[in-house]
């Protein structure tokens, strides 16, 4: 979901962008007006999650599943050993791709209880050799997000936010990398936003793929070939409409009442519930369940004639799943739940 | 460039696509809106390029810069072996690229002539034990291209056509492997296609990064995650435009008839020149100079004062480049030419 308002500019300035008689994705990367959306869009999102300076965004693609590959490839340059927290599907995806390049431990998981939880981190579980410690901060599927950032001391932690980042403050000098596929709170798909911190770029092997090396888009400023142009025009929207809002802080706060809302009417209804344990709860993805998969079917069904879309679980874990990313508006939530309510009173015995 | 009619009818759906409520870029990839685009794309390149059977079509993300990697890193499978043809510098970025992985080989190169030319290659060059061969079709730069395809007898062909693909009719059987980036004749930066026949795909070692095996997303209908949607939406709008204007026979013929018009009018210039080897030249980029540096500036200058943009030849050449994509009208080459001939009569001595 992207906010309307973005979509309406990007539907206005298609054809002919800043009258220039060209449309964005027409644009020569190396052009004075795409230079203008690049840099104007680094500068935004540094301003929106206050990046400090010794850390570079760069602008990628292949998505998450690319930098799954990406930082084992860069970062195990001493002990060729990285600590791994396993929160579910994308954490068991990044830990079977970092095996391929080193020595990979998982220090905690929730799998035992069907990552229904984030385990706890503490310091004395990390491996003080380890080139990096790796987490997911926020389980798209599964529902569960850290709460507070684990202190990994001088073992530098990666964060993949590919389903929560920009929805709420953070203290971007807490990690050493964060990554982010861009469709789900920045743009659209095929643009990758990483921010590293300047000393873990420059160590990956000779055999490491050119456009695999972090150094190679550092270095470049994103522009070693072309980027995906558009996508970076569209998050630069994305970063100007949450600007616009009151940035990050104002952002969260639409989110937790967002959450609260859903959570509330969780809390207290006979049909529906989380299953996800109380602490670990994501304000990005809301699973639910129904007492029997007929119920959750008939839920799904009859939602979706009422207008609200995407609301069927993971296949991997089935039930329901509503996924309120910064795009959908408190209303969004509020029509969820009073079809809820119509639910369960309507399927009530 | 990109065909008007194409950026109309996406600015038209760009907030509400087939009467969704949504936009291309909102929809998940698993949808039934987004199957109907990137199935619809994928037969339309097919029948365009007639496509057989026994090959793949991927698309995917990175560009030509990370396909240089991903041909040797999945082709390189049993002599570990490569014959690469010099013919400028994407050809050199992809042998650099490619001695990383495998013992490479350069059978041909023009590179004693600032690559002006398009080297012979015979069969007898070849190294029958050679993994496969490599080629750039069409040399953006130096404005180069092959007249005709090589035959490397037993061995695979792979071809860099990043800029001439779907420019003209071509026999996809004589190839192994193409790959192109979109953002000459497909459609906007970011998408990457590729084309594979199948015998090629499943040989990649199992250090190469899950995103880099062509195995990856020839098995998930290149939805192993989430692909770059909108691109490939943008791809059908062009195909669709290709298919309606008579496919490639058509195109080709459009294509040829811009070329002459310029090549023509650079053969009577007192004033202009090519720098190509007249059997070698592309249809696609065409590079020329006046007599100066001086001249050349003034040119680039007054061309863009009276609208016609991107004429500076790439910095590592110099002199001016018109491309003239799929997407370029006849009009816009007559308009070219007209400003040239004023040109040289003002500047005249």
């Amino acid at each position: 979901m992207l906010p309307l308002p973005v979509l309406e500019k990007a539907q206005t300035e298609l054809v002919n962008y800043a009258d220039s008689g060209m449309s964005v994705m027409e644009l020569s990367h190396r052009s004075g007006l795409f230079t203008d959306i690049i840099t104007g869009a680094e500068q935004l999102l540094r301003d929106l999650m206050n990046i400090p300076d010794n850390y570079k965004v760069l602008f990628v693609q292949g998505g998450a599943s690319q930098q799954f590959a990406m930082v084992p490839l860069n970062l195990l340059s001493n002990s060729k050993k990285a600590d791994y927290v396993n929160t579910g599907s994308w954490s068991k995806k990044a830990i079977k791709e970092a095996k391929k390049y080193g020595e990979v431990r998982v220090i905690a998981s929730s799998e035992d209880k069907n990552f229904s939880y984030i385990p706890e981190v503490t310091s004395s579980m990390i491996d003080p050799e380890a080139d990096y410690v790796h987490i997911t901060t926020n389980n798209t599927i599964e529902g569960t997000a850290f709460q507070n950032i684990p202190d990994t001391g001088g073992v530098p932690l990666v964060a993949d936010m590919s389903s929560n980042i920009l929805s709420e403050e953070i203290d971007v000098s807490k990690f050493g990398l964060i990554y982010a596929g861009a469709q789900k709170n920045i743009g659209p798909a095929g643009l990758t936003v990483v921010i590293i911190r300047e000393d873990l770029i420059g160590h990956a092997p000779e055999s490491c793929p050119t456009m695999l090396d972090y150094k190679t888009h550092s270095e470049s400023g994103s522009l070693y070939n072309t980027p995906p142009t558009y996508g970076i025009y569209m998050a630069k929207l994305v970063f100007e409409w949450l600007k616009e809002l009151g940035g990050l802080k104002e952002m969260e706060k639409i989110n937790r009442k967002k959450a609260e809302l859903l959570y509330g009417f969780l809390g207290q209804s006979a049909m529906f519930q989380s299953p996800v344990q109380e602490d670990s709860r994501s304000i990005m993805n809301i699973p639910f369940v129904s007492p029997s998969a007929e119920l959750d079917a008939a839920f799904v069904k009859e939602a979706k004639e009422a207008g609200l879309e995407t609301l069927k679980g993971h296949r991997s874990v089935g039930g329901m799943r509503a996924s309120i990313y910064n795009a959908m508006p408190v209303e969004g939530v509020e029509a969820l739940v009073e079809f809820m309510k119509h639910f369960e009173e309507k399927h009530a015995q």
